[in-house]
């Protein structure tokens, strides 16, 4: 038997110290929020105890009996680990034990997963692929950790010898690609290998997990630290993935800690671990994430990773503002961070989380693009995202300078997410559905222009990753927050350029989504600019004409082909103006300038889907054929309020009558007039390099105005 | 001058007393909710009273300037005469009393109103029509009785000379038709009239608003009571008007009482003013009216008329339940009964309030059918409304049998209610919309049957209100909540006789709607059962076959030109499953026995509707063609949970393997086969007589089983 390790002289000591160990124990004898999260989890984990152990021979894939007994098996053996340092309880040792010992006979035995995809080279033993085994490990591991100190030597080398061991040779130096891989799955095992070098005393295993098996340093987890996120903590499939990525990146900066504080791990590349904590709070509105590329609409802030990722960011920053996120979790992690979060949120240390408006930047070197986040409180929180960040990978949209648009609670202005129902087995297995394909990824499925009814980079996903939009500008005060992107690369040889403001006016307390949508191209085409809106349609400004016997799909491909078209119209040239009441009770009107030559048309989801896989969501679409040159200009306007409850209906009219448009050099302007007669005029100087300082003037309508910076929003009264 | 009356020797005097003033004057001096609901009608009516006084020329409809601030003035003069009363602030009383002076210049001018509808025997002269008249005087008078102490008998005969009196008189002697009506209108302008009996001095008015103009007895107050509710309480038109109608019946009893109590107003009837009030309150779920008739769905239990009923009912009975619908209503009312609520809130008195099941009769004797409600508490309130009720006259719809479900707070099997968008100009002037008739009122449109694509009665008014459902048997216990009912008079030669029960199974904690539907006639019929359900088609145990390219209306005519038939299947004989997943994270999956000649219709709600009025409502609808007799025998199960947040979903498939229903003698069986190889089995007796006592006896698959009474479930394990 070899020597207890210099790095694990102490057990535990990776995510969960020794010293947390003796605050805790102190913790859960008193009343709080630690205590009931204690007493909660030994009383599942009590009744878990009377079930007979079983460790499987591998045989199902994911949602299958073996592979859901295996995961409970490293949740539960986690757990029982956490209780028995707690109580000093042996019975939760022995049960971890005895686990333990029985995969150090099992996995000895192992071939690759029967259910292995074929010619892939991520198979598992225990899982079907290696991402679910380095899971297993990153949970074992810990779970190992916290019982050691109850195992004899023989116990304690059986185990390490049968399963640890192996699983870490397997996950690393029998799995280089993956374990190198610059991606997710390699964070997962890098992690796994890490850990266990902390706890077997294997210092190689730790340098091979940061370096790369080769100690490179051209793959491990510094690298991932340094690759996957951009500078500002935004990870690139977007958020419903990042809380997914973050939690192999939290434990194992934790554990890192832990062991080696001299690495100043959490200080690394400019705190790059904090920041994808706090990015990806950033990127949710009332507790979801916004469901971009190929997200699930119901995950928000209250996932387990982000538990983890709070707790922990709290206990290396005691920043309060993260207790009123981890009191919306509503969770207690039992751990030391947990036992902070419990005992400051037991003493009511929490201040209000603030959210920003902020161009959280795209890429490894924040030079691909942005996601692009407005926000302002007013009569209720809003939020506007705007996305010319790039492809996002296999998980990403084809979704160039799309936005969504919230508003008290509710989505506004939507995407449609992933098409998938997770888990439920009659819907493709729980998988991602074929419409995720044939819809969800497609262009016309977001709120951003098609160019002749093809998808951006004709689908072509390496084409896609290749190239990003370009970010002009971002500019955010207290009236004003606005954003410029564009991009060339989509549809060859057109630019689509596009300008999302959200403006309010403390005058009269109106609050307005701009769009300026500008596409030029060398030949002509048919523009088609969709917007995806939550509601009940109640008014437009031009007749409807609905189809009323009979309905037929919008076209063959790309996504029209899911779409019924229900009615058409092409509104006199002018202002035109679509409103729809949501259920959240308020109305919201776009108003946009149109040519005359410029159609509408209003459709519902659901053709050419004989198995029911998609929501029948609303979307109407501005369509301009044969041009080389055409700007959309819209506005976007939430008002008045719909109570049937106490019987009353305010302002269900937009207030705008007039839209004006121009561009006078640099400076472009935006009137809207009100038919109260004021107008809000919103000048932007276009220049990329405008700063703060820079002077703008200009006439309108007789009148000079001037303004510094980038942008400002004038109130004109008759 | 006449001398002060008999009755008004005290002011005021009518819901609010002189006793009560004095105790609220006391209660606006401590904390406390009752504080807080003073200070914030204070702070509204000083506001309001910033503004100049406004009488207009009555010119408008409803929804119109002059309309809305007729409504506005007797809003703000009954508020400040209750401020004048606690604060004794002589401000807010002669902003009453300019008012009032103004309306007394105004009134005898005035010529009946424009806008009154051609020919109809109910106009206004300061509304367009008398009901709002009516609603004008009730709130009126008690804001003159509020002011009255305040002014000098000059005024007090100027205000009652030239506006209370002509009033009074033009809604009763000059309105003899809709004074007498026994129908809600009725009860505004009986309140009114009588309320200003006793505050004038009139007791002539007071006998002629209790007992027809005549006196006769024949219409009246005392008749409405005894004539609108059936002796459950139960109001005709559904809870929605309901709870509308309860205002003058509250008001008007309140100040008999308080002004002759030994007419025992409250007593009257078996008590059926605080019957009504409870009935509105358990015709309920989650807060929300069930949305029976002609309802707009987001009206419930904060309604201010049942806020009033609440505190009224409450400073009759002092029933602790009734607090906690007043927690819920989070509403304090100005007056003494509101004040008690008030104080036994701040006190913490309130018990939790006791939903029923329960038969609710429908008739002015209770025998014209009913609206049954079932209820149990299984890991979340369920409810199952099952309306074999009358039509409810003008705002009833043609829905004979039908059924909705309620689980964990959602709508599952739902009624559309009406076609509305209220108040929301647009929308038909926030009106009644065509639909409303073409879809909503239609049979389609409800979980019942349809013979030959024509609705109830043919869509015949005249002829649903002289005929009803016959309610056969109610029955709840435990485990079994059971009701039959049917109706000859539907369609000419067919009998419709359904069976609906809520059962749950205390050994696996399931729980079944089951529904049998028997259809019985001379010829043979098209037969149609649509289940409108709430939530995204998951699964379906025979092939689905959707149309893609191009769907069309499913008929021309009584609701079916609104439906688009989406897919269209014919399952073979046996058991055909439909799952759906509603948005509170729950499976729900319909099972039926079919007989291979069933097809089953998926439909959409849209068809023909080319001003998007409809909501995108789904159903499917089992079709039987071609059949004199046939019997729908289906169950519906809630089970499991899909919850992508959390990342997992469990049992998203039915548990029922196989239906079986039998008939022996009066005995009925109904026998629920699961996976686990458990069988529950309901055997009930169909016997109308059937009593508590009644014992029963049958063979089921070579075992003998024996129960008392109407029902039971049997649970058979092999
Ligand atoms: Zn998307
Ligand atoms: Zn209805």
């Amino acid at each position: 038997v070899k020597p207890l390790s210099v790095f694990a002289a102490e057990h535990p000591n990776l995510v969960i110290s020794a010293a947390d160990i003796d605050a805790m124990q102190g913790a859960v004898e008193k009343p709080g929020r630690f205590r009931a999260a204690f007493l909660s989890t030994q009383s599942s984990v009590d009744l878990a105890l009377q079930a007979p152990i079983a460790v499987p021979v591998p045989a199902d894939a994911g949602g299958g009996y073996t592979h859901e007994q295996h995961k409970k098996n490293y949740q539960l053996m986690y757990n029982a680990g956490v209780l028995y340092q707690i109580t000093e309880n042996p019975k939760y040792a022995e049960r971890v034990r005895d686990m333990l010992l029985a995969y150090a006979d099992l996995y000895p035995t192992l071939p690759l997963h029967p259910k292995r995809r074929p010619g892939a080279k991520n198979p598992g033993k225990l899982f079907w692929q290696s991402l679910n085994e380095a899971v297993w490990l990153v949970y074992t591991i810990q779970a190992y950790d916290l019982i050691r100190p109850s195992l004899t030597d023989a116990e304690a080398e059986k185990i390490e010898r049968g399963a640890l061991r192996p699983v870490v040779k397997f996950l690393s130096v029998e799995s280089p690609e993956t374990f190198n891989k610059v991606h997710n799955h390699g964070t997962w095992l890098t992690a796994g290998v890490g850990m266990a070098g902390y706890v077997l005393d294997e210092p190689e295993w730790v340098e091979q997990a940061l370096l790369d098996l080769d100690k490179s340093g051209r793959g491990g987890f510094l690298r991932q630290l340094s690759t996957l996120f951009s500078p500002d903590g935004y990870y690139n499939e977007g958020p419903y993935y990042q809380r997914y990525a973050l939690m192999p990146f939290v434990t194992f900066a934790k554990a890192i800690d832990n062991n080696e504080p001299e690495r100043g791990i959490f200080e690394y590349r400019d705190s790059i671990v904090m920041k994808a904590i706090d990015t990806t709070i950033q990127l949710s509105y009332n507790g979801l994430f916004f469901p971009i590329n190929d997200a699930i609409k119901s995950k928000g802030i209250d996932t387990s990773e982000l538990v983890l990722g709070v707790a922990t960011a709290y206990g290396e920053s005691g920043n309060a503002q993260l207790l009123e996120i981890a009191a919306q979790q509503d969770r207690i992690l039992l751990t030391g961070d947990g036992l902070k979060v419990a005992q400051d949120l037991d003493a009511g240390k929490q201040q209000p989380y603030q959210f920003k408006s902020m161009a959280f930047r795209d890429g490894k070197d924040g030079n691909e693009g942005a996601l692009v986040v407005m926000r302002q409180q007013l009569d209720g929180d809003q939020a506007l995202i705007f996305k010319p960040a790039a492809q996002g990978m296999g998980h990403g949209h084809f979704d160039k300078l799309s936005w969504q648009f919230y508003d008290r609670g509710a989505e506004i202005v939507t995407d449609y997410g992933a098409a998938r129902f997770l888990n439920v087995e009659s819907k493709n297995g729980g998988r991602y559905l074929p419409e995720n394909e044939t819809w969800a990824k497609q262009t016309v499925a977001h709120n951003t222009v098609v160019v002749d009814e093809t998808s951006h980079f004709d689908n072509d996903l390496k084409s896609a990753n290749r190239h990003h939009p370009k970010l002009q500008f971002f500019h955010a005060d207290n009236q004003v927050k606005i954003s410029a992107a564009n991009i060339d690369s989509a549809y060859p040889g057109v630019t689509l350029t596009r300008t999302m403001a959200l403006v309010n006016s403390p005058g009269d307390g109106s609050t307005f989504a701009i769009d300026l949508f500008d596409v030029k191209s060398e030949k002509p085409h048919q523009l088609d600019l969709p917007v995806h809106y939550n509601g009940q349609l109640v008014d437009t400004s031009f007749d409807l004409r609905g189809f009323t016997d009979s309905i037929s799909a919008l076209g063959k491909g790309n996504g029209y082909q899911h779409l019924w078209l229900k009615a058409r119209s092409k509104p006199d040239s002018g202002l035109t103006q679509i409103t729809w009441l949501n259920d959240n009770g308020r109305f919201y009107t776009q108003s946009s300038l149109v040519d005359g030559n410029t159609e509408i048309l209003f459709t519902e989801l659901g053709a050419n889907d004989p198995h029911f896989n998609l929501r029948a969501e609303k979307s109407f679409i501005a369509r301009r054929n044969k041009v080389r040159e055409h700007t959309f200009v819209s506005v976007l306007e939430p008002h008045g309020e719909y109570n049937p409850a106490q019987e009353f209906t305010l302002e269900a009219e937009s207030k705008v009558r007039e839209l004006d448009h121009k561009k006078i050099g640099d400076i472009e302007l935006v009137a809207i007039e009100s038919n109260a007669g004021a107008t809000q005029l919103l000048a932007f100087n276009r220049n990329p390099v405008a700063s703060a300082s820079t002077e703008s003037s200009f006439e309108y309508r007789g009148i000079n105005y001037a303004f510094s910076g980038r942008a400002k929003l004038f109130l004109i009264t008759n």
